[in-house]
């Protein structure tokens, strides 16, 4: 957690963080034993005694971080830990039998990533709730458009909404989809199941079962090297960032005191200043752009380590991984709640808007040729775009255009 | 085009320089006055005429790249030098008539991208019929697998080929959808089709007919500040470099001559040194392995302006995406060309991998915990994930496993 | 070159273009003979021989690029030419004789940087001077400060332009210094000159020669694998563009209609639209905004490579820092290029900034806690640290504070 | 602190996790107090009783993180807490009065890169001397040069341990000189110094002993928008990253089993599997790797947010600063750290080095045109260079060349 560096990341608070983690990997665990019991390479008692032995772990996370380094991630110690607390040899032995580390970590992050891709849509889901209210309202509201920071002809302010819903619907359909395909991890030391086949002649039977009970998929082959699931994730992820942060860069940006035609909804403290008590800072969209400037860059570095994914196990790239992984899930679940309530509390300002249009009657007017006209008559298809991107989200039409 | 500093880019020569490019934004011009012309705008003639135009148009790049400076993009002065072409006044008049510049380029670039795309379907094409007939053919051979750098336990090189063979294919289908998904640009000057709008009663029928001329889909919005087209293709191109990556660091590193297990193939001048006679530089995985360094900031790159897409049309963004996007391309299309050709010359020495595989016999089957069997006796189903593979992509199982 | 979608790139014409790479490649190998001259391994007239057979060589470019593949690099083939060219078999043997190809195309590059780098000084030169003006003129022109958008207490523009001027000074400053350091490499094919020795008893002060001859600094040992020359260039081509990039997204925003207190100079076409003739875009801001963020990712490739640069000659690290250096020194060269002509033709509205300042009074004072004042009153050290900023530069000041 | 999903990250405890933070921030608010009771502005005991205050102030740093969100920054809400502790209503008023959240954030992380380069320093000094062992020990310890992965010419083991030498020595000069002119951060709220201009006629003065008191210097104007103290840190501590991961990364590969000529020290534990008991893995050179495939990228994330920092002070861009310098400064001191255990146990068979030299002795010797001799013979000016370097540091040369 980014903590008091990434304000708003109590946002994410359980979500990612080292105790999430290690439930995760626990779960990971259990699920194994499920899995080859499932197959009958273990007892059928096993999984829930060691289900049990997990419910009572009592995990001290700063000597595990400090345990992990020793033989490079935090599963070895975790294994030995959880070995020791089994109590039972016969038990003890058959812990994480079969698996590697990779396939521990790798499929306790896709857990933390199914979660935090859950967070994200149910937030993405708030935001285009709002932004199709948005859209919808003020389908027909003029306001300049602008373009290289200057006029250019008139637009509507809800067609600026439609144009937002439509980045934020596509970066959610794209979530949900990363979130559907999220693979387990299973290959053993070398990704040939090789000591799960000592214990069971169907190995990738048990794989399969192993998948099922963490809720993830089975890719047919293990992806030690091959990391198009984190990086598909990532993509994703930024996807939703750069959606969010093109809003939040608007509202920054037409929040100015001398544009002033949209604004934060007002919260107890919120915006405040350590000096000047008038201030109202834009702090959710300060926040969302922050986000957005750190997304690519964590999104690259798994892409970086995922094109040097060598041998049968990498050497330095896949540790590189985690910390952008992290980093990026909690980034993109803060960005989403704070997107959520910054588009429910938006206060609109149409009367600025068409002040602004107005006045700058002939300039907006200048490609048509002729500006006797209303700025409102120049409008194009402005509305039936925003009708098409309300139908996109089942929403019906307000009106014809 | 990099250039000599970008040795094998001659293989993209003519896919995305400015050549291609201004015929790209030529053939836009002409798409928007046929379209223009089946909603009954301009006359019908009109489109056929500008082609002849077009096809004899002389355009100096190095003059126009001078002049794409004032208007801040190559269109303006394209659209002047067009007109000026065009001899008749009304024709001229009618010709850009409705786009904004951001319109033309967009659209051309998409026109690129569906290029260089293309040829690098092809070429992965090949990459999968090679590494397809790499996994069959050594479906056995047994090789030490190696994690973090040290010996783990027994693979085959046939599975090594099929992990290679599901990072490409993956890929190549990614590219695929991209490729499918290319969008026309068409919104006006602020995204409304508000001039479009004056001239016929029919602007979005007008869009549609424009995107079927040019072979892109017509995304229902313009999207001059939904950058998601040119981050799903960076996505995408920068996930088959990440594949392509990989196999050229395996190679570069199974090839050492410590190891020697495979070789690239020799070519007559290939790999040469300016001082050594004896060397036999890796040089297509090297270069291989350069274009995966590159490729996840270029499209970092892209994201970070998609983030920052503000107002109707941005101020800085859009124009960093140009060199980006191009780069990315012409990265890819180079590398997927060298790996076609990388990985249907590579040589495979079989006896080093089965002699190292012997050599680390107890090491290799430490885990196990009984060390009397043979190495090739302990590959789980190394050889039934190399069916799943080739099953993957219609190839029948060589063999039960 | 960047050509058509880098517009501006014509400004740096000539500098780092394959053109110019070739006529440093050459000079290097001339500049090795004469040093081998110096210390009595070649005869005297060696040197002034290859020297007019390379003023006669014809280099065909493209041709150039395709060898260059064959090799990984364009060194190789252009040592072949220019052997051919020479007709003489003993000083065919003689040129080049001792280097490796890195060895010439890091030295290459080097003379690049040194040529890029004065470019980018004499433009910063102007940019500073500029700036100093603006500083010294409008050293107590008030206008709002703001902060996270918002209103926060008054400032004067002669502050922004004296904060402008320091961050330019800084960079100019690291540039410099850059320039100076550039190193020559000379190491031979493993970086030991074991070939060089044979041929002299001094093959270091060979190596300090041919550093002499090119200009540039003998840097104790070779380089091949430690590119803290090349990421030392970078950062400071980064930190050229970082300043130039606050300058020009200031100037964007204060150029926006609504705000107006500054406005890029007039010049005839510039700034215009491909549909609304009214339009004044702010081109030169646009642009150099756009190349202040590709910047920061160049120069991350570039330390990726750095970090990866294994063995005695690296395998595909050292190969990406080529095309992403060139594409750094041509990004900056142009945008110091357009800073200073945006700096020198900047025109400022005080009238707007005052009447701003003196509409947000009860706002921009609330700080104080006493609102009855004007805002030029409390302006705190504003004067003084403009004056502290024109000190650095050696400009007297214009009034005491 | 990036805890479990850093290994190693142990190592950093304490130094720029949110603890230290707000020690630091603490730190700041009573050296300015201090400040301005040197320059009369407040009385002379306030800065002593803030300090009891601060010695006894019990900060919930998960609340703390919830409080941050609302003014954007952790700076409002610890001022809120500490004035509430002070218990004196004019004292209270007395805190923070002059500064603004930022002067206080920069400030404080400017105190934890202090610290943080302290430690990095000791480390590489260590790293330095045990490199310089190294090199003087294998000074003639001949080995196979190896370049794009392929046998080159003779090195020798002590010319590759000066290469690295001379990379750490370099990167550790950098971060030496980034230590020394680290600057406070005093504007207030828009960088006139306004408020503390009301409250005592030497301002400056004020923050110069500001700057005195925490150990920084003070930089003659504010920087809220001039980033290169930011970014001049980061290109250091990316510096240093990239020379460790280096040596890693040459360690990783010479180490592999089929080369052998160096091995990382054992430790109890240390490199370790979770299923294979003979595994001794390279952790500290896989781990050094990783933090230098994530610097580049952490260290751009510096620069991006720099070109950005629009207005008086910036709107997003700041805050993306935070979190990226704290993860580089952590993954530098935690490599740092690493790297001293590495080299100071870095095992050398230099049996092995001169097998696998003499095995290759006609390759080796190729370039010489004559294989007759020794590959001991042909190693050029090796010695001399490992002597250079070793004078660099002040080490007597072993012996002459």
């Amino acid at each position: 957690m980014a903590g008091l560096l990434a304000p708003g990341s109590h946002r994410a608070a359980g979500v990612v963080d080292d105790g999430a983690l290690v439930a995760a990997m626990l779960e990971v665990e259990v699920a194994w034993l499920r899995a080859l019991g499932w197959v009958g390479a273990v007892d059928d008692g096993d999984a829930d005694r060691l289900e049990e032995v997990v419910a009572r772990l009592d995990v001290d996370l700063a000597d595990l971080t400090e345990q992990a380094e020793a033989a490079g991630n935090p599963v070895v110690p975790l294994v030995r830990l959880l070995r020791d607390a089994v109590g039972d040899d016969l038990l003890a032995r058959r812990v994480h039998r079969g698996l590697t580390s990779q396939d521990v970590l790798d499929s306790a992050l896709m857990l933390l990533c199914c979660h935090a891709l859950g967070r994200v849509l149910d937030d993405l889901d708030s935001t285009v709730a709002a932004l199709a209210d948005l859209a919808a309202e003020h389908r027909d509201d003029v306001m300049p458009g602008r373009t290289l920071t200057q006029y250019a002809v008139p637009v509507t302010f809800g067609l600026k909404a439609a144009q937002w819903l439509i980045g934020v619907v596509d970066a959610s359909e794209g979530a949900a989809r990363a979130r559907r395909d999220l693979p387990v991890q299973c290959g053993g030391a070398a990704g040939t199941m090789a000591l799960t086949a000592e214990l069971t002649d169907s190995p990738l039977a048990a794989a399969e079962a192993f998948a099922g009970e963490l809720g993830l998929t089975w890719p047919a082959l293990p992806w030690h090297t091959r990391r198009r699931p984190i990086t598909a994730v990532a993509d994703l992820l930024v996807g939703v960032c750069d959606a969010l942060g093109v809003i939040a860069t608007d509202v920054a940006l037409l929040g100015r005191p001398e544009i002033g035609e949209v604004r934060e909804g007002a919260a107890p403290g919120r915006g405040g200043s350590s000096t000047m008590p008038h201030k109202q800072n834009p702090v959710l969209s300060v926040l969302i752009r922050n986000a957005a400037l750190q997304a690519p860059l964590l999104a690259a570095q798994l892409h970086t380590a995922a094109a040097q994914a060598v041998d049968e196990r990498p050497d330095g790239a896949w540790h590189s991984e985690w910390p952008a992984l992290r980093r990026l899930l909690e980034v993109t679940v803060v960005a989403a709640s704070q997107s959520a309530e910054l588009l429910a509390g938006l206060q609109v300002d149409t009367g600025a808007m068409r002040a602004h249009a107005e006045a700058a009657h002939d300039q907006l007017l200048a490609e048509r040729g002729d500006t006797t006209g209303a700025v409102a008559d120049y409008l194009g298809v402005a509305g039936r775009l925003v009708d098409t991107a309300l139908a996109r989200i089942g929403r019906k039409e307000n009106e014809g255009a």
